[in-house]
């Protein structure tokens, strides 16, 4: 087997292997389930992490703007790609090539760039190459990232899971087209705060459903969720919603409220609220596309401690982005029974930050808790070979369990599972509050997630 | 030896069979002295460890109530335990169970739990069952955490020695009792500034002469300490004392005038002052008993300046709660003479947080000033499954240096010897000024601590 | 060879070998060219790191004060270096005095002392023993830190190369000498903005013309560059060019414009601008000289967006001190094609630290960006024993990197060599704007850094 050549613990070997015949259940991406698999290269190579570390090994942006023909585009940073060939994201892309196209080299050059772009060409391929990425990788769900007028129609929504992200209702109420958009999506005439509790009511009852399993928002580090005050917000909500400008700490007001209300909704419908704290939008402009957020690490998820005292029926999975942040989550995770500590995001996707995380977590958070990854991909080619980093960095992680803490392979196998899949499966299967308020109820046995 | 099997280089194993061997000197532990073994399994099981993860794991809080029957109790827990059979909480409790109770089963679990409880139940041996748990840890000190008002009497203070808990009258002089107890333990008539100062030093004076060896207390993370100054001190001090409502910067100023006072009497009674800095109580008010405590990320040593350069001659062991501000510490303790790191603490007292701060350490800070580990413990029996994981962590790690740094194994077990063991006794022995102020003369032999 | 002891990995002995036999270019350090290596072992052994650790473990510091005769003050610190020899600054020494002194013993102690003082004392080889020092350790090139009025003359620059240190200008131009300083050394009178500008500039192409490669500058936590606004910073740069007391917020505006300044004058010249974040001075009043120093942990590069968007075309090679802040670093250096994270820095130049930090940057970071280690050395003597520690640990991941992501022997050796010196080299060789400017064009090659 191809992937787990990097093993070199027999252990770990045979715990790699198992999980590789293992369905891969993915709770949180960008896929576009219209058009899931890649129809060439230049989608595959146009992912933010290649252009911006060849942007920041010197490439210029212009190389890779929307405006720059594919293979052009293609051509011009595989001239860069050396530069990077260290990085775990370039080892995910080779990976990729061999897998699903049949790459026969270890290096992605002008030189062979060719080659690549002729086996990745699926463009007449259609639906037919969709199936045969989601066959080849055992994908059993994907969770998608939905914008709140998303209709939903048009896809198997079993298997391409809507997720309701609700940046846009949060961070940009104040931007023009959001309020219209809500409106159109929702045919309530948004206008003051009762109204927007009765259009964002009716987005989330639209979502469930349409088989939503969860909400998600992406927060900067200086948000501070606040129980929503009527009387408070009243004024800023009305004048927000008629287009009208915002002092500081009405926005402040306006997206707590929005964040309060939906947290609110999710209690209602039994929906995990994924929680994605710490990045800054476009702290980097003259970046390419998807390569200008970065973070502030001073961020602390004492800032939550009212949300998650108050919604202690809602399920929180956490990721935070600042790697620096992540043994503070083992703390609330341990602590707070609705925080759950959920994969390793974006600036944390490194298999050092991971694998020092991972242990971490497994000393000292139960395990029925750990959703333990996600592939965050835009392109289901990448669910696989990031799936497959992370199965080897666990694989060596509970080689070390067996190793320096007695476990045996059985009992490594089990937590294995339950980090990869059962507690996902788990979490995010619970849909109405009725199931939810009989959890306590006799339901004690070890075979699920049971986080609050 | 059970204890050692987890550990596969040799070295290590030799490592830790030698410190095996070795008397345990714990400079902080929360044990009962007029009851320090646990009576039954429902102590042992009732640690806020277990009670708090398996709650965080989906155990109603209801479920291990104060008012619950102790065998019911344990039985409500023990459905919930193999939920979190993958902490290294978990771990200490099966070799606790092993080791002092002859358990043979690798799981607590409903299936073994009543077989537990029986041999557990030493509710009619009283001390013998103490001594026998003394004896089989070879415990040779175990440093306790009294209130201020603790007669100090009942009990071998040779064995269970006092240490000052000063949270109360830093933290809590504002709460009603506060001042009721200290006025009935001094017999002080405390009503200012002075006859506080007074109250304060008769209190050190008593514990000093009742055997005490430190003070400690544990800061929240925006405690700033800062010289008192009499004039501004005065009227908030006052007003405390006679149970007026205090301004936030009253109570600032309250907190941090007592705090110094009591640093000023460790100068005058040569006590190192225990900083245990991080936990903000009360974060999650609904968890269970001891399961509701947890911190701000954002804190920093930088905070204390003011506290070190003036208290030259005080030594301060230093806990941070939070693992990333591990290093900061290593750093300090690297500059300043009179801070100390000392053990692992609570949200730390994780084996990766652990490894990867002691290896720090060991390359850093000088290994006279080392002050490995305390157990923390409420109970006797956990000091031992503790320990040890301190243990095989420090065979691991100087076993490595055995192997990357060249060291002999002679070289090895004399920093052991002296992280686990000398310098505590070391730090924690010198009690008088005379003796302090004698300490640069002449005495720069390598035998033991000298901090400062 | 004495120095790949302590790897047991043939791959990473290999490695180790290998690279020791590459020329070093080292691209910080403190050596003083007129007398880059010691005369005698007090020059060794007054290393803060020695006196301020020994200080730590208990040796006070008059014992090591400027007053005391030089081998009256070997003697003192010897007799606590034991308490000591378990870190690595220690390892450095003994790795240097059986190097460069032929010392035979493992530990430096009063009975070897005499010894190693006699093996040691070059008094009358002067500049001989500089070349031998150059020449064992096969020194390619060693860039200083000279003050802004430091005549650049009486040595060769191809070796010693000059970098201008600019923290007494951003940081301390309202102390009543540094205006005086900027006056004589440019015969501009320095009066307001315009005069200082041309000062500074001035100052900058003295530099450029003499061979510096690099402005440096060590800023504090709380130090947010801004960008220079004229009409905001006029009083107070008048003020403070006059002697004048200043507010605390002109303070903060006379510092940020000057920095500013200093960024564009390194974006006329072509000069990369080092960036070392995190040091507040003084921190510890009472310690050993160059002892005293620290950091408040709670520190971002955030902060720094303003400068990084603007000055697009300086290359900023940055170094963090807080060891916690290294992730972050990370992240800005894979997104911002300008920054660049450079060595491991006091604090953080713990063998624990620098390898987390590495195994990070080597899996996130472009291969081409990466500057791996400077020795920031005082005396030519610990170049090569420091950067052996470095290439240790750089061997020693690099094998891992070969065991864990199936990297050839050719591939991690072409990352050493990039790591090591050729990044360096080619990051620093850049002079003038023209040469810049063309980098673009066509120059894609994958041979050299190309940062921006």
């Amino acid at each position: 087997m191809i992937t787990n050549r990097k093993l070199s613990d027999p252990r770990a070997r045979e715990l790699f292997d198992e999980m590789a015949n293992w369905p891969i259940f993915d709770p949180h991406s960008h896929i576009d389930p219209h058009r899931p698999a890649a129809r060439g290269i230049d989608e595959i190579l146009g992912y933010h992490y290649y252009t911006e570390l060849a942007h920041s090994a010197g490439m210029p942006a212009e190389l890779v703007g929307a405006s720059v023909d594919p293979d052009v585009r293609v051509h011009h940073l595989s001239r860069y790609l050396a530069r990077l060939d260290n990085t775990e994201q370039y080892a995910w892309l080779v990976e990729l090539a061999q897998t699903f196209h049949g790459f026969s080299h270890d290096q992605i050059t002008p030189a062979t760039i060719d080659e690549l772009i002729l086996a990745a060409d699926h463009g007449h391929d259609g639906s037919a190459w969709d199936q045969s990425v989601w066959d080849r990788s055992k994908l059993e769900a994907v969770f998608l990232t939905n914008d709140f007028d998303d209709p939903l129609t048009g896809w198997d929504t079993s298997r391409y899971i809507p997720c309701l992200r609700t940046d846009d209702l949060v961070l940009k109420l104040h931007e023009p087209t959001t309020v219209e958009r809500l409106k159109k999506a929702t045919n309530v005439d948004v206008c003051d705060l009762a109204s927007l509790r009765i259009a964002l009511g009716s987005i989330v009852e639209y979502f469930v459903s349409h088989g939503a399993r969860a909400c998600a928002v992406s927060l900067p580090p200086d948000f501070v969720p606040r129980a929503a005050a009527t009387k408070r917000a009243v004024t800023p909500i009305r004048r927000v919603l008629h287009g009208l400008d915002l002092r500081p700490d009405e926005l402040v007001e306006v997206r707590q409220t929005v964040f309060w209300m939906l947290a609110e909704l999710c209690d209602d419908h039994g929906l995990p609220f994924d929680l994605m704290i710490g990045p800054i939008r476009n702290v980097y402009p003259a970046g390419v596309a998807g390569g200008r957020d970065l973070f502030d690490r001073r961020v602390s998820l004492y800032d939550y401690r009212e949300l998650f005292n108050h919604f202690s029926n809602v399920v929180f999975p956490v990721s935070t982005l600042s790697p620096d942040a992540s043994a503070e989550l083992v703390a609330y995770s341990w602590i707070f029974p609705n925080v759950i500590p959920m994969g390793h995001w974006w600036y944390s996707n490194v298999p050092s930050y991971i694998a020092a995380d991972l242990t971490a977590r497994l000393q000292a958070v139960p395990k029925t808790k750990l959703l333990g990854y996600y592939s965050d991909a835009y392109k289901l080619e990448f669910i696989l070979p990031k799936f497959n980093m992370y199965r080897r960095i666990l694989a060596r992680t509970l080689a070390t369990a067996m190793e320096e803490r007695g476990w045996t392979m059985d009992r490594a196998m089990d937590v294995a599972k339950r980090v990869l899949r059962e507690n996902a499966v788990s979490c995010f299967s619970r849909q109405s509050r009725g199931s939810r308020t009989s959890r306590y109820e006799g339901n004690e046995k070890d075979a699920a997630f049971s986080g609050i």
